[in-house]
């Protein structure tokens, strides 16, 4: 993509101007500072120099809506960062006019109101239709995860808890009798025992995952380049103020929710939740289009983007509150509290849509409901902390792995051919995966098992414990007991999925399909700390007279509860890769729906973020933004080195002086020579280029679409037009041609700060107010600018990174 | 309080400015602008004029700490507000040190780990604490409000719950027959049947809340005056960046802590929530003395009670996730994510701390448990938004009625008898309270008996219902009942009991005793809403062939759960007084703990804060904080009106020029008499007058004491001694006085802004970036200057309020 930097460092590129820094300055000496009313000058507007204090409160104004008929002024290209103070007052304004014109009539009154309310209702229609959009997903991946094992005879349409739902032959003893669902051997060969037709259900599972893989591939390839990854990383950056067109257009949206359905069903290690996520976003932009107020505004617009994206997460996790906190915490960059109160409404219908739609068929709102409340002893944080010290470890591991490939993905051939390489890691992944019965089902089934806990009827594997001991009518209260030979065989092959899983993680995310981390995390952690529970379980059990276990867990206590450590391991992988804390913690308490278990989530959580930090700072959605080169101003690590802003601005010592533009000496033609000679997409306008007193700023994408508009509609503008940015134009001789005066383009309030400001607190101005650019004086001369991408580059070489790393402006 | 302006409205205080401007700018044009390392002057430092460009990256440095080593430099006095960037910027410095030191030594490489996690210490110690205090108050509160009304004997220690505890008489049937609890007409009469024994009761009733309160205010009066009121205006004006020495020192903490029990018990209409976030920020702000980093550091100390913020609302309702949104939302200023995360760390181990306590005798966190979970219908949504709106209704004219009072209470002869008024108050609450049951008993209990839901063997008037067609073996559901005599008994009480509440706690809230408003306005939410859920019920009973009955509420069926509606209201009235929104729902949820009753709650509370802020912006805090005239930059509300930076700044047209210092030409004396000549707190540097080009900015305070120290430790120091601010001083003659230099006392990056940005982005500057003030310039030359105070003042007379009502810097 295309380099458009605001001053670029390529030295050739930078425009030589004259070397007039010499004169002396005689003129700007005799217009004499003055604050008088008595005597003032004829024309009020005559302000070249003078302050006007004609004391009646209001007057003057932002100009910014003043030159929004000619269309293209005001607006941003592709890949460029939004100035947040314009759009903000762009947006104040448009309020005030509406509330003035409101008193005038009753429909204007009405148009008011319903102005007032827009952002409730698209709140609720984003909410309505990320719920739909989740429970279709979740129902077509459902069914064709299924597919890939067999089919509901009949009634192919059902999957196969429906397809055995509706089965009569269904008992508690055996529960997975059901005729009706036939696997691909018994469909096409009439037998389900054996070699052959073993081999016949792995050839058609890997087949199916393959074709499953190859749709959404060609899909993303063809329609929708950007529907591919998480989306995450990119929402982040387009939330921070910068523009991808498309990245959240209806192709998007519709690529994404189709292959998403495919991606999650062909079996790679992915997840639905952070696609979920994009799709929202999606959705809310598209909706924004209904209402003018978001349609034209960039910053009012990234409000409901928040928004949407807590009920991205709502939807994927049945956690409203967490995804507010979600959307707050990670993805966020203006949230005010308005928007948190909104954003709370949409998550809140989006998961009662959800509901509504019950694709799961149980009429629960989240994903991994877990139903125990057993109490936890305090000794347990030991192992839920080592827990998070492994979560922090693969998370950290993790990163680096991911990154390295991405990277190598990028620098290769390798990204010449992302069907091939799709194509591979499915067949890789399906062909490892189905002989192991934990890998073969999906992620998210995986991870429900794994919180699950025993109760005495259980017949799963990793249920198989000796009963022989029980005192069932202990008050429902089920004992440790010493584990049987199907618990062993699930450890063995919980270990071997916790490798495979571990592994083909790292080359799966980041391909061109839609990939979610969330769920491939979870399961990784929520098998270590299945693992680990089971452990702790059969020592507590073997070594109940031990030091550690005496007092709280005697023979025939419930003392150890396996599924929590699955749950703390879960989050603590989690953690670790996403830097998530509150929000983590958050949605995982909405799972339970009680405090109980909020100490060892929060324990491992922490722990986890501490040992990942400790090994590297970035997120994964961090470090993806960095290796895409985006320009994102990251609002949780402070800057702390000790440089100045004027080690920072541009031009740099050695560089010829900036290019400025003078307030009433310059012609167009003068204007013309000086934007074609550079690139910078701003030039700040002086009082003279002796003084260097600062005027305002004037964007060059306003300057060329007006200097164009004027050329066309205005008589008499030329070459040798005057250009006027000075409120008082003198008198023209009647020889001379037309003048422009431009002074409404121009943004009379342009940020300054000295050149002695700490670049910590010149980072904190840019996060804080949004800023594209800011000017940095000298004992009030004008010496220099500082561009948002000046800062990241800046940010990036005291990182000891690559200053060129950051791509965009 | 005095009155300390920056820049006073008065005109007499504006000192009159040598009147120069006029002259002519000669000698600043001779000195040219140059940009160049070739020729450099002789000394590196001579900076008056000239860029310094030695291209060696670091050099200079934000003079904050160079002057720490005069006492005094740097801190601020009292009612002052903070400046947050110098703050922040200390603490930055002061990081960076720790951290180039820790590289030396290992005892340095301790100090700064022990250092990062000293803020996690400080979290779980101020949890410890608070938690402990709540638990002491919730305990001591609960013995001596049923002091009131009789004791144990033999273990007169005991609560009336934990005396009838231990009786082995309580049986199932009779429930209150409880030989070791004497009423006080039992003990002192041995009667507890009659006219006598009832007085004997009510006057004993009386007495002990007239004492509890009289030993309330006396020692908030002579001890602590800061420990009366809720404290919430206060602490969000002080996390603001205010200052106000002892608000929450530890005579604050001890007085409060014991007189919130004394009050809570005294049977004013108060509650102990709001109180018990100020007890958790004194433990916070207390706590912070034992580590230097928060100590020292005002910023920093505000992150930390932003968290104990949380921590208080964490264990005053056993929410604390409620609380850390509540800090989030409602009291904090800056709240970074690292604070997010401390603070529900802090409100974790608070609200465990109370828990492990247990004071209220059954092992649960939360305040209010409700234990229903019976699904409720859409259409109950309409009374669930009509109690949003009375709600709503309710708490607007709380607000106007509580400040109408409280201004009375400041301007009238009532202010000067605070023991007088709580003795009235607490006797006239006390006379009408006792007779009516519901108001006799504490507030937090008739709330606890409002949100029941009442089971078939509940004995209490409002679950008297006739129980002839139950049919108990119906699934354990309970069907809609007919009310019986005692249900339409406590129909009426507690509608006396309603208009009791309400007009009482518009007189109690704001006395000088410490009193919270959460409790008394969920008690009225709670009385209407259940008074509204029985008339639904009764009228579904009754009626259940109406058309909007039918197909959901069939006889027989358990449709309306009457405690739903008592929460319903509760919430709808502590919004409509709080404005609280997404804290407010997610406290209530925290409850309940169930996903079920988000959306009646929401409901509520969104037309509640609908309905009060069309009658009035302001929230009770927010209209406290404005009638004590705090500068408090409201975070929430936007600043609508077109204004321009010019309208605001001082001077004002028609004033005398600003006063400021010059970088070289001024001398000790000179100085000397513009800070006596002035009250302003700081003042501009400039190269000189005539050019008016800024250089720096200094304060008042650090001038003073340096000047100070100066003519004591420095020799030859006189009243003719030059002060530069400059970096080059210029060779003196030998004869004269020793030059003083200041450079390191200013601020090199005071903000500017033009004269021309709009006030809306003004405002949204001194917020974001927590100035204190801000310098105007007009086409480079300095203009003016807005302080916070400036900014506070032109918002109230935008919003057609008093400026002058704006009292503190």
């Amino acid at each position: 993509m295309e380099n458009k930097g605001f001053h670029r460092s390529s030295l050739n590129s930078l425009h030589s101007s004259t070397s007039d820094e010499d004169m002396v300055e005689i003129t700007e000496g005799t217009l004499d500072f003055k604050i008088s009313d008595d005597d003032p000058p004829i024309d009020a507007e005559n302000d070249t120099e003078f302050a006007t204090y004609n004391g009646n409160g209001i007057h003057g104004s932002y100009n910014v809506m003043d030159f929004l008929d000619v269309p293209g002024v005001g607006t941003y290209e592709d890949f460029n960062t939004i100035d947040w103070v314009r759009e903000k007052s762009r947006d104040r304004d448009r309020h005030r006019e509406i509330l003035s014109k409101s008193k005038e009539s009753t429909w204007a009154l009405l148009h008011s109101v319903s102005d007032a309310f827009s952002g409730w209702l698209l709140m609720l229609l984003i909410g309505l239709f990320a719920g739909s959009l989740a429970g279709l997903i979740d129902i077509s991946s459902h069914w064709m995860t299924d597919l890939k094992e067999g089919i509901c005879v009949d009634e192919f349409w059902l999957t196969q808890e429906q397809c055995c739902w509706k089965s009569e032959n269904v008992t508690f003893e055996n529960p997975n009798d059901c005729p009706k669902w036939r696997s691909w051997s018994q469909l096409l060969l009439n037998q389900s025992e054996g070699a052959f037709p073993y081999i016949v259900n792995y050839i058609l599972y890997i087949l199916w995952a393959l074709f499953f893989s190859l749709l959404a591939v060609l899909l993303v390839r063809n329609f929708a380049p950007y529907a591919c990854g998480s989306g995450i990383p990119e929402i982040k950056t387009i939330l921070s103020g910068f523009i991808i067109r498309g990245y959240l257009g209806k192709w998007t949206l519709i690529i994404k929710t189709i292959t998403l359905g495919l991606a999650v069903s062909s079996g790679l290690s992915l997840g639905k939740e952070g696609p979920l996520i994009h799709v929202a976003c999606c959705c809310g932009n598209i909706l924004c289009h209904l209402f003018t107020k978001y349609r034209r505004n960039e910053a009012k617009r990234r409000e409901v983007l928040s928004a949407a994206a807590a009920a991205g997460v709502s939807v994927a996790f049945g956690a409203p509150i967490g995804g507010v906190l979600f959307s707050l915490e990670e993805v966020s960059y203006y949230f005010p509290m308005k928007t948190l109160w909104r954003s709370f409404f949409a998550a809140l219908v989006a998961a009662f849509t959800l509901r509504s739609i019950n694709p799961f068929g149980n009429s629960r709102l989240v994903l991994f409901y877990v139903e125990f409340h057993t109490p936890w002893h305090l000794l347990e944080l030991i192992p839920f902390i080592l827990l998070g010290i492994f979560g922090g470890l693969w998370g950290a591991f993790f990163i680096r792995a991911n990154i390295a490939w991405c990277k190598r993905r990028k620098t290769t051939k390798l990204g010449r051919y992302p069907v091939l390489e799709v194509l591979a890691v499915t067949a890789i992944t399906a062909v490892l995966a189905f002989p192991n019965e934990y890998t073969r089902i999906s992620s998210s089934e995986l991870i429900s098992e794994l919180f699950n806990d025993c109760s005495l009827l259980d017949s799963s594997k990793l249920c198989d414990y000796k009963n022989d001991d029980v005192n069932t009518t202990n008050g429902g209260i089920l004992p440790d007991r010493p584990a049987s030979k199907g618990v062993y065989t699930a450890l063995w092959q919980l270990s071997l999925a916790l490798i495979f899983k571990a592994v083909i993680t790292i080359f799966t995310f980041g391909m061109k399909v839609p990939s979610g981390l969330f769920i491939p995390s979870m399961a990784v952690g929520a098998i270590m700390g299945r693992l680990m529970g089971i452990s702790v379980e059969q020592l507590a059990y073997y070594h109940h007279d031990w030091a550690i276990f005496k007092g709280w867990c005697s023979q025939g206590a419930d003392c150890i509860t396996p599924g929590l450590y699955a749950m703390v391991g879960a989050a603590a992988c989690l953690g670790g890769a996403t830097r998530m804390t509150v929000s983590l913690v958050v949605i995982m308490f909405e799972l339970t729906g009680g405090l109980e278990y909020i100490v060892p989530l929060m324990a491992a959580a922490m722990t986890s973020k501490w040992v990942a930090d400790a090994l590297g700072r970035e997120s994964i959605y961090d470090a993806h933004i960095h290796l895409n080169g985006y320009p994102f101003l990251e609002a949780k690590e402070e800057f702390s080195h000790k440089t100045l802003a004027m080690d920072v601005m541009r031009p740099r010592h050695n560089d010829p002086s900036l290019t400025v533009l003078t307030q009433d000496s310059m012609t167009v033609g003068d204007i013309e020579a000086a934007i074609n000679e550079t690139t910078y997409s701003g030039f700040p306008i002086v009082v003279s280029r002796e003084s260097q007193r600062l005027v305002g700023f004037v964007l060059r994408r306003d300057l060329i679409i007006s200097i164009e508009s004027a050329r066309k509609k205005q008589d008499g503008i030329v070459s040798a037009s005057r250009i006027y940015f000075s409120e008082y134009t003198p008198p023209q001789p009647p020889t001379s041609p037309a003048s422009l005066k431009l002074r409404t383009i121009m943004d009379l309030s342009p940020f300054t700060i000295t050149d002695q400001t700490p670049m910590e607190i010149v980072v904190d101005i840019f996060r804080k107010l949004g800023l594209r650019q800011c000017l940095v004086t000298h004992n009030g001369r004008l010496l220099g600018i500082i561009t948002k991408k000046d800062v990241l580059k800046h940010i990036a070489q005291m990182a000891n990174q690559d200053p060129d790393s950051i791509l965009f402006n």
